[in-house]
């Protein structure tokens, strides 16, 4: 654990107030440390009261993911079993990278409780509100080419459509990889990966998830297009255990791809997807495909029928905007 | 110019010996300064003669690729215009891709005399001999699918091609972007690249050519493999001019690349490749297959032929062994 973490879970423990000498001599940490890492603390949102001659006393504290809620909820063999959750930090993404380019396993997973710099797909901004959602990034080395990466976001928003089930809602998956509640975005999906051109170093799998969210945590221009777990259903939701089953899930799809290839997630993912036989418009990097959804390909790609007898197109890369019906997410 | 090359420029530019408080005088360096730079190109290969009351005297430097040399002759407007010339690094690959990490620009090239870690496919060894060969990677930013990156791995493997038959060699390729001199490996191709599920961040390719190491050069189980072109031909290389060739080759190439696409290149490559019509067996990943070899599709992938009536598989990643005639490279 980082000191703050430690400062935290010993203010947890005790019932009042914790003299600065009490705490260090039980943490091994000097009385300056103490009082820097009560600091930091208050900046990630903890209210910590200090008394002269008592000491501190932790009032309330955000609710920070830690490690041990989710591991022992985990069934899991190996995606999670290392979980580092670090209260704040730029992107999820960005420190699994750093951490898989030296040598990490596949399975380590980096949680946060506030993204400073959350990133979603072609280097839009991801809304990384502090303490109320889910911002997890998973370590893969799965033994494909690159042309096949791409598979795996898919996976992952079939993983998280079948974390949402359990939660009793009816997610709906938007191509690539977005996850939605009643049209309106309630999952992001960033997969990055280093490779050569043959064969995939690592996929780093970023999932942010807005859980616990508020209409007023999203700025004005989102906020007709983005949802909450809380925000649609009135309920919140227990991160640790909704990150526990959401690893849980994700393992046992990657063991069937593994096995199967994308031909075990397939019909996962169809079964999921909002834009099946629907018009849409397809904006691939500039170049307009309109067309009926026919659904995806064994490779993952986007199938798009556009005249009766030409054979459907298939589309690797592109924003998808469906043209009847509900739904109002654009990103 | 680093420290060691200003030492070198100037001991190369004096007729006789210069003291140490000259060069620190002329350099603004100190005369400790001084001494470590003489150390490392002591180090690098150079042989420099040191007389006390004298100074040092340069008897003898390999010869080092200059930035200046290279530049001059380049047509490209934009591939090597921005030229690292290092004496000696891990690998041109990973240099270059801390620099691009930074943000640098495509075009930007690295090149090495000696690599002390040079990497081939699949995390093989690449024999990095100093100051003889061509150790290159170069930075480029395509607007294509991580799917789509491999091809620029065989458009390299044509612009070598092209800068070998400008020597006037017969260059041959083999999938996916070996270049042979008479069956035996003048050339590897890395490519590396960072993305995200749908868009290419950046792609380094990373060009090992053997110019003019000798069999000495080679480990004995390389020697009826591996060959350089003063190997085949008797005919020593500048390698300044190759790598200044070769670069405008690849711009042109890359040219045609982003205006037509991959089928702008499939051509060029497949009249060099060794294999087409001929009986191949491809290890890709464990799995065989064997067959005819048909060429390339649009993707880039390799076409093998089993059975008569039925249609030849795609490979997108493999070793290939031909079964028929003289060549004997593997990798």
């Amino acid at each position: 654990m980082k000191g703050d973490d430690l400062v935290l879970a010993a203010l947890r423990e005790a019932e009042g107030f914790l003299s600065g000498q009490q705490l260090g001599g039980s943490l091994g940490m000097s009385r300056a440390a103490i009082w820097k890492h009560v600091a930091a603390l208050r900046n990630a949102g903890c209210r910590i009261e200090s008394r002269p001659g008592l000491g501190y006393r932790l009032l309330q504290s955000p609710e920070l993911l830690q490690a041990d809620d989710v591991t022992s909820r985990l069934t899991s063999s190996v995606f999670g079993r290392e979980l580092l959750c670090l209260s704040s930090t730029g992107s999820t993404n960005d420190e699994l990278r750093r951490l898989a380019r030296e040598g990490r396993a596949e399975g380590l997973a980096v949680v946060a409780d506030e993204q400073t710099a959350g990133r979603g797909r072609l280097g839009r901004q991801w809304v990384s509100t502090a303490g109320v959602n889910l911002y997890l990034s998973l370590l893969l080395r799965p033994g494909v080419a690159p042309a096949e990466a791409p598979q795996l976001a898919l996976l992952a928003a079939v993983a998280v459509a079948l974390g949402l089930e359990d939660l009793g809602l009816e997610p709906e998956i938007k191509w690539p990889n977005d996850v939605l509640l009643k049209g309106a975005k309630v999952c992001g999906i960033l997969t990055e990966m280093e490779a050569e051109a043959d064969r995939v170093d690592f996929v780093v799998v970023g999932v942010g998830v807005n859980l616990n969210s508020r209409a007023s945590d999203f700025p004005p221009e989102l906020r007709d297009k983005a949802t909450s777990v809380l925000m649609h259903s009135g309920a919140k939701v227990d991160r640790a255990a909704f990150l526990a089953d959401l690893l849980s899930h994700f393992e046992l799809l990657y063991e069937q791809y593994t096995a199967g290839g994308f031909a075990a997630i397939r019909g996962q993912w169809e079964m999921r997807c909002v834009m099946i036989g629907r018009k849409i418009n397809v904006n691939a990097g500039g170049r307009i495909i309109g067309g009926i959804c026919e659904g995806i390909d064994t490779d993952g790609a986007l199938l798009v029928k556009g005249r009766k007898h030409e054979p459907a197109q298939r589309v690797l890369a592109g924003d998808v905007t469906v043209l009847d019906g509900y739904m109002k997410a654009r990103d």
